[in-house]
């Protein structure tokens, strides 16, 4: 395999954090639909410009990075049950993989102030980075 | 705002990358759905292991890194029309914007080798860096 890009890693830079009921890891539901609370999303002053657009109602993309997970693993069992057989990384959702990038659908409930946004369900642990934000694309039904 | 994490970036390390007869930025489609190609995506050998449980016919999600994205742009005009009014990049889907991840909801069509993949479509330009890879959850729709 060959890379064009001269460079062999990127800086990703924390646009905000996840405020959240879920204080540990094992708290955690696996997805957001297994019964995920709200919880709060406070994007950076120097960001805020970008959410413009972005209301009540909506439904969007959230990208975060899961600080707590292990970047050496390639294989688990799905869902964290051992009954289930090992399957790789890019074949499930687990937070354990090379780049913890996690994915979320969640709606839009309040906004309290620029950049102060209230979302559900959210299955991130307090604390957590968020790196992205995303409308959805109806057509693609991507979410 | 306060982040609870110690550190202030994140480094992020690319799994393999786009073969695609997409050579240039302005012959890229807006969106998959917009007649974007077949594409190969070939990942490195160190996370093969990661791709066990992909079959062909299966859908997934990639997320890329789009390298040739401007990172200082926080408001853009919608599908680059000047005649939509400018909006928040985090309501829309422009490469454009502070970390510069690309969402992308593909077929599998091949599996060539260990770590060779064909799909549809995409809308990335040959060479831009894939970061992971991610199953579909059905149940949530979030493609």
């Amino acid at each position: 395999m060959t890379h064009d890009s001269s460079v062999d890693s990127y800086r990703l830079r924390p646009i905000g954090s996840v405020r959240s009921p879920l204080k540990r890891r094992e708290d955690c539901p696996h997805q957001g639909y297994d019964g995920a609370p709200e919880a709060w999303i406070e994007i950076g002053p120097a960001f805020a410009a970008g959410l413009d657009g972005i209301t009540p109602g909506c439904e969007m993309i959230l990208l975060t990075w899961f600080h707590e997970a292990r970047r050496d693993v390639l294989q688990v069992h799905p869902r964290g049950r051992t009954d289930n057989p090992p399957r790789g990384v890019f074949a499930t959702r687990s937070p354990d993989r090379p780049n913890p990038i996690g994915l979320h659908r969640v709606e839009v409930l309040e906004i309290e102030s620029p950049g102060r946004i209230r979302v559900r369900p959210l299955e991130a642990l307090d604390g957590t980075p968020v790196i992205d934000i995303k409308s959805i694309l109806a057509k693609s039904g991507d979410g």
